[in-house]
């Protein structure tokens, strides 16, 4: 018989790329197995750090879950606990277990492929007090977190091999991983970073144009609010621009809102919602916003619960997606109740608010803090500047790199950002991933780290130290 | 701007069919608001009883949970609990929880992409202890259930759209649904009903064949074993020679083997792995073979858990599909979990194991005579016979239909089977699926249901009266 070889796949698996799991990824891993060996490991650090991907609660980061959170899905566990353990649960987290539990009854049973009916007008509630404009639970879907939601709709949208979809970069990969799978062509419009990575209707319509004289079909404009890997947030006016932008050009609009409440700066850089921009203009733009339970204060990422709006998407459209998520039968009922938990926090009044305020008040307050140290530490340093980012989870400083750094690269057959950060991996255990994996213009050079390490001298006194020695090495110019 | 219309939308998507979920359980689900009005639903039953899907924990069917695994749950997510409540854990409970916390640290973190790796090393360990052959770590792949590998498997097969593969008739509909999503071709053999749902080699090769002809290229086999609809089981004679035809066509043999320990009569029809029988031949033919937490006693449904083995597939295939697991970061936490405990459960002499094993038995005693009585009964009918499956958790009796009846379903538009299943659904409240959602051959009519129900007097005596009456209306020739 003939062996089973790559050439006989499919080659649209082989052209997908996704950079914050990639070789870098896979190599910190290594070292984290070597580090087991604690005295021979023969390795100038004592601990990986993984900055290369959005993971409060990992091991090292150990941000603490919301212990509200927690204790609902105990009891929905094990529903025996509240009479075999009263005292081990506040009243409102038992009220809270109940009532879900007379809605879903056992999370070992599928539940409606669209997720809970119960936790979907919960959503659409939230939806409603966070916009001021009512949400229908028939247009949610509860998902494995905002990935699937997102492959559900490119491989929904793109219907020949022509069709593309309009991608911020730098971009969250996912985006282009997904594209490359189902066949799409990516569109890619370029963010402004001397405006602190703002989002122009001018540079997407320049790509417009270019898909246009290259026969690509625009189906729909990706849109990361707050960005990512930018941290960057949109204006209202800037939204209702693209709003308009979308209606001329018949683009469906895909919003990428998950980290719409890690805001470190929010009376300056306040969230919208496209929702609420699109229901106040009146548009008839079709629209698809997605949200999570792993970011934000939530932070609950092996949980995999999240869920989408549509918004002036037909019915039959929605049954067509209903059709395809019945195929996969439900979303983990461990995430749904994640997503009931972080749209119905406790209220002030009841007995598990102080605590949770508490939890999500340090959250706020640490990542707010890490960021604008970890910004300002990094603008300091020769050949680095750092928008200090006033949203999500991340910084993406840009790096110059010397003529001789970029040959050994390229001699390496490597980025050259990427080299940089595979030589700070080595040194230091900090795993970052390069900008080649969300993309950047020619010539230019980032990476992007996240702002969840606790230790925040250690953490970038090390990539300092590390920085300055490789320009010692490579030289700045 | 122009509307999003459904034919500006992914032509593969219109095709996807999912019986298991569609019209029949969609009339369910209303059904079931509508009984919510207790007094005046207006509707001849007082519930629904969805034997569409198996899922065991569903309300009205309430299979209780294994408590060992459940307490296991509850102490990953809220780990303080063995402090704050030690008295509602056994040891062995505890000391579980501690070994995975150990290994996972929070649940509320990503793991590793392809399962956390303490986990797939037990996955190995239960592998090797079922079939006397080594299993290794790195090529498992924890999973949402299996319907999330077997999406994956047929994405990277698919190469072009003459790409096909060889589905059983009658199949689970996940398969012509995923190959449909990903633009291949089914090539269906016949599985024969006069021979207890036997699987032939013969039958294989005819669908090659006509394959062949159509131009159309085979990649892989898919085996359901357990059968799914059928139960049945196949004897190592018969997997012998299918590994054979796998050599011969060079044919990937995707295995699914999700019901495997959903056995009724072991002694006469016993459950043996393909892995083993590709080990035993010592093979190179390439196998990947589905489990899941779903089914089995396990019946963990909601939890979104699995995992397949791959054998005879090459490392550089083993790291592309880590790269498409990585796109969409990790399977659910919880599922990996109950992987955990499906595999790795109490032992005698533990303190959990006298529970377990009678909860176990209970569950396996109740299906295995749930299934006998119902075949019995529907065999007794005029007009209906069933194979009595020796495993899995569904019949799938064959029903004759009159001329008239299948005029009257023409001219409602419904395949004739999908017309006695809304009759029976309209008359009785119990959902099936029709022959015509699992593929069947021409002018023969069946349909699946489940053997979960727990009053199988009630469940059977209506279904009995119904078929009675609609062979009264309609006639049986």
């Amino acid at each position: 018989m003939r062996p089973l070889t790559i050439d006989s796949l499919n080659p649209a698996i082989l052209k997908v790329e996704y950079a914050v799991r990639g070789e870098l990824a896979i190599k910190a891993e290594k070292y984290r197995v070597q580090l087991q060996d604690k005295d021979n490991h023969g390795l100038p650090f004592d601990r990986v750090i993984s900055s290369n991907i959005g993971n409060p609660q990992q091991k090292g980061l150990d941000q603490p879950p919301i212990t509200f959170n927690r204790q609902v899905a105990a009891l929905m566990e094990y529903p025996a606990l509240a009479e075999l353990a009263p005292n081990a649960f506040p009243k409102d987290v038992i009220a809270r277990a109940k009532e879900l539990y007379a809605e879903i009854g056992s999370i070992g049973a599928y539940s409606h492929s669209q997720g809970v009916p119960f936790i979907r007008k919960s959503v659409a509630q939230f939806i409603q007090e966070r916009d001021g404009y009512p949400a229908d639970p028939n247009h949610i879907f509860l998902t494995a977190g905002a990935s699937a939601g997102v492959s559900l709709l490119i491989n929904m949208l793109i219907s020949s091999p022509t069709s593309g979809i309009l991608i911020p970069i730098p971009q969250y990969p996912l985006y282009t991983a997904t594209l490359a799978q189902h066949h799409g062509v990516p569109i890619p419009y370029y963010l402004d970073e001397s405006q602190g990575w703002g989002t122009s209707v001018d540079s997407i319509e320049a790509a417009l144009e270019k898909a246009h004289k290259n026969n690509v079909v625009p189906k729909a404009l990706v849109i990361i609010n707050p960005g990512n890997p930018t941290g960057a947030l949109l204006d209202e006016a800037t939204q209702i621009k693209l709003v308009h932008l979308c209606e001329k050009y018949s683009l469906v609009l895909l919003a990428d809102e998950v980290y719409q409440s890690n805001l470190h700066k929010p009376d300056q850089h306040p969230f919208t919602s496209f929702k609420k921009v699109v229901r106040k203009l009146d548009s008839h733009v079709p629209l698809v916003s997605f949200h999570s339970i792993s970011k934000g204060v939530t932070g609950e990422c092996g949980r995999r619960g999240g869920y989408f709006e549509c918004v002036n998407i037909s019915e039959p459209i929605i049954a067509l997606m209903y059709k395809m998520v019945s195929v996969g039968l439900c979303p983990p009922l461990a995430g749904q109740i994640g997503v009931d938990c972080m749209i119905r926090p406790p209220k002030p009044g009841d007995e598990s608010y102080e605590l949770w305020k508490k939890e999500t008040d340090t959250i706020h307050e640490a990542l707010r803090t890490r960021t604008s140290i970890m910004a300002e530490r990094l603008n300091a340093l020769p050949g680095v500047s750092c928008v200090d980012s006033p949203g999500a989870l991340y910084l993406y400083p840009q790096i110059t790199l010397s003529k001789k750094a970029q040959e050994a690269a390229r001699a390496a057959g490597k980025e050259p950002d990427a080299f940089y950060a595979l030589e700070l991996l080595d040194a230091t255990g900090i795993c970052v991933v390069p900008g080649s994996g969300f993309g950047q213009k020619e010539n230019e050079w980032h990476y992007r780290l996240t702002c969840l390490c606790p230790g925040v001298d250690e953490y970038v006194g090390k990539l300092e130290k590390f920085h300055l020695s490789f320009i010692e090495k490579w030289g700045l110019e």
